[in-house]
């Protein structure tokens, strides 16, 4: 799943890293730093692990009011 | 683009991570925790975007001791 600063919210991490890369040259527009976890859980049905990860999301790993979050799924072999 | 900490480098985060989720009753096998860095470059197609990326990843981004990267390209319209 990934982590990112909602649209708005200040991100000096991002604005840093900005300034880093014009430094060294580079010709860069925007940088937004967020996080991703890899996480590994047992589910039925790529459907469950979703919604197991959403309440991790809610209850952990995001903060709901400066950051919004993406998951993805990806199926192992059971 | 995603970082993450290499297979078998040590992420304190991750197991942090993962030791909450355990106490919060979440069945989570493995957590690993890296950065994603979302960036706009002006580019004249998408392999040139890649490269350029690839560049400020080795120059900044990225620790290649520790830290493995993936770039992901989207194209925006001109």
């Amino acid at each position: 799943m990934l982590v990112r600063p909602k649209q708005g919210i200040l991100d000096p991490q991002g604005e840093a890293v900005e300034a880093s890369l014009r430094q060294l040259g580079f010709g860069v527009a925007q940088a937004r730093i967020g996080r991703v976890v890899d996480l590994e859980v047992d589910a039925e049905d790529p459907a469950s692990a979703r919604a197991e990860v959403e309440r991790m999301c809610e209850q952990l790993l995001a903060n709901p009011l400066i950051e919004s979050y993406e998951i993805l799924v990806r199926e192992n072999g059971a």
